[in-house]
């Protein structure tokens, strides 16, 4: 007989419970995206960039993760748009759960788009779903080209990459075709998004992307 | 009666393994130092830097921490230092249990320094001794000066701070006093060196500071 493997099991009932966020999302018309990245990689500017960039008539919130403050929160909510606060103590991902409860409390109805920022890491978050319709990965020029070959797992799991702080590759060595080759080694179909939160260029392009999952349902 | 925390049994065997192992490196004169930080801060670059200021008389080696692959161990080994690989799978963090046996791989002997490049991560690394002699985190530039703020935990167990890509602070909006500030909330005497890996401004500095370290024993 084999042992129990209570890792496993606390996966497969965090899936069941993404399972149900899912549903419940869907049936709000809100679309949920979930955002994964290093520590500073540009998870909040991003959002906050589509936030602005998506069309008026959409429904928009986010549901921020961090270890610990609201200082993300405080910041969407003053420029007016919904936002809730997890906080996972030393926790280094968000849980089906956590997000279970974020849904409740943050009380949007679609259609519209809902990201969740996940907690900065690039190597807990990719075994937990959360209910969402996709999964997008953040990756800064300055953390390096050479990421997708150091944290594959996460790579491969997503949906979409998102280069950020495309306006610093003239100060900094990054090679973008290896950056892409490297992704293509575990991840073969992920589009791949260049954009700079700073000056918002590629904004538009991924916006629209996003947009479209809101005319889709999940599969 | 209290249930048994298997957590907490996990940490207890790690810290008395992290003993062991710096008891060990003292015999062989070797201060071991845990470097720390979030995918693409520079850690390995930093390393890089100090193994070549650092005095030719002294011992250097480096235990390189990743997920997955061996790209930094390769390099480092390319300019003639001594080197090893751990891969964790997708653990998180570095065990002690790990180091030691890559202590018995690297066969080092001192008086010297022996860097451990822990994984890039901001979470899971802080609650796990490795048996080093000092605790150091790179935070770079580009990660953003809330950083302090939104990883206390981390901030507040290192041994000093080194604020790396210092290069870019024209290119980006990264208040130094917030960030200090935020440093000083969890952590009133770590010391922080400001370094640029790019131009090797303030490696020597930071190199004289560990050096002295190869004079004392752990208290």
């Amino acid at each position: 007989m084999k042992k129990p493997d209570p890792g496993k099991s606390i996966l497969s009932a965090n899936d069941e419970q993404a399972r149900k966020n899912l549903q419940r999302l869907e049936a709000l018309h809100l679309a949920a995206v979930n955002v994964m990245a290093s520590p500073g990689a540009g998870k909040t500017s991003l959002i906050v960039q589509l936030l602005k960039h998506l069309p008026e008539n959409l429904s928009r919130g986010v549901i921020e993760g961090d270890v610990a403050g609201s200082i993300d929160t405080d910041y969407i909510r003053s420029l007016g748009f919904p936002a809730t606060q997890i906080n996972t103590g030393g926790g280094c991902h968000l849980t089906a759960s956590m997000v279970e409860q974020a849904i409740t409390t943050l009380g949007l109805a679609g259609p519209g788009l809902l990201f969740i920022e996940n907690i900065g890491n690039l190597i807990c978050p990719a075994a937990y779903r959360l209910g969402e319709r996709i999964r997008v990965l953040v990756s800064s020029v300055p953390e390096g080209d050479d990421k997708p070959r150091k944290y594959p797992a996460m790579f491969a799991q997503v949906d979409a990459i998102i280069l950020n702080k495309i306006d610093l590759l003239a100060h900094l060595d990054f090679n973008e075709h290896n950056f892409q080759a490297g992704v293509r080694v575990v991840n073969e179909t992920a589009p791949i998004f260049r954009v700079s939160c700073r000056t918002a260029e590629g904004i538009d392009t991924l916006a629209e992307w996003l947009r479209q999952l809101t005319t889709t349902r999940s599969k």
